[in-house]
């Protein structure tokens, strides 16, 4: 198909085609002419993953491209898998180097918190990893406004994080034996189903807010 | 204390304070003089609400503004929670209207899967809900990468995120019966706990997958 017809399967304007082209995150049609190409199905379904990233996932293009490429990296599934989780992006932003005692206190404070949570939950992460550093800076953040988790606590969080895992790995790998087709079906898992799940939370909260106004005969506002 | 020495025991900027001020999110300090103005401790512990939200939270200055709005405006603790509920920013754009017969159709099926999953989770949340409308538009983005939950895969989730909730609003609740204090806690933690949330499952999964790599006797890039 030409690009208009890609444009138009897609949803996305010919401008942008043209700028993911360049940025590197949709591969070449074939040439049919020096200005024309051809474009297949492979062209409609990546566009449509590279939508889906940039505004559900809220991915930037940068990372949009980190990520795609760990699609193609590895050979295996699972080392596709491994190269995915580490190319998204860390939902904390990393904060200025401890310029204060009470700064470095609760930097000791959270990197204690850390290690004996995955010595406890048995998690083969190294300390390298984005994911325990990312961890690190939001305890610690939290500990600046006094609200830390209290022995338990983040274990429990941890547990159902575990469950909810299982549930993601089983989803990603229902799509076939296909290391390439399973790895962008990873990518939708790991890097969309975050709004997904956090809009599960807001509405049990909100559910279970809304038990507790009727048990006290009030009108929610 | 001076306007000095709040930023210095707030870890904030002077300029932005004051920017902060003028936008309405900071209360204002008590004058001593026509360019002075004498603070105390509510506006340190305001100010790292503030950075919190914005930093960690990842809130707008409008949204940071929205929600302690909603922290004074009802007078139970349960309408102080139910205000910041629905003040807290929803992760998912809404889309454009569906322009086309397959966009339609997309919106059906969404709307319906929603329907159907509050009606089995038993959730009291209204259609008119930001957190109904957030997870339809979340559930039509993945339909169109093909990526829809099969039937059961979205109630695992939700089961998931009922525990997650009731473990929110006991973290919640735990801090004294004050209903103020309680709706500061809960914006903590209503705002802040989804990037914990969220590495946690990542860590999760990173576990998870290393697991399957060395089950393969393989090496994670």
């Amino acid at each position: 198909m030409k690009i208009s017809e890609l444009s138009r399967r897609a949803g996305v304007p010919v401008a942008s085609i043209k700028y993911f082209r360049r940025e590197g995150l949709l591969p070449a049609g074939r040439a049919t002419a020096a200005t024309l190409a051809e474009y297949g199905e492979e062209h409609v379904q990546r566009l449509r993953l590279i939508k889906a990233l940039t505004t559900l996932g809220g991915l930037s293009i940068a990372a949009t491209r980190d990520v795609l490429a760990a699609v193609g990296e590895a050979h295996t599934t699972e080392g596709k898998l491994g190269a995915i989780s580490y190319a998204l992006p860390v939902p904390v932003a990393d904060s200025p180097v401890a310029d204060s005692a009470q700064g470095a206190a609760d930097q000791t404070a959270a990197e204690a918190e850390v290690a004996e949570l995955i010595a406890a939950m048995h998690w083969q992460t190294p300390d390298a990893s984005p994911h325990v550093r990312g961890l690190t800076e939001a305890l610690k953040a939290l500990r600046r406004v006094d609200a830390d988790y209290r022995p338990g606590e983040l274990a429990a969080y941890a547990e159902l994080a575990n469950s909810i895992a299982r549930l993601d790995l089983e989803r990603a790998a229902t799509f076939g034996d296909d290391a390439e087709a399973v790895a962008e079906r990873a990518v939708i898992v790991f890097a969309l189903s975050a709004p997904v799940l956090e809009l599960l939370r807001r509405l049990a909260q909100e559910d279970q807010v809304r038990r507790r106004v009727a048990e006290r005969g009030e009108a929610l506002s």
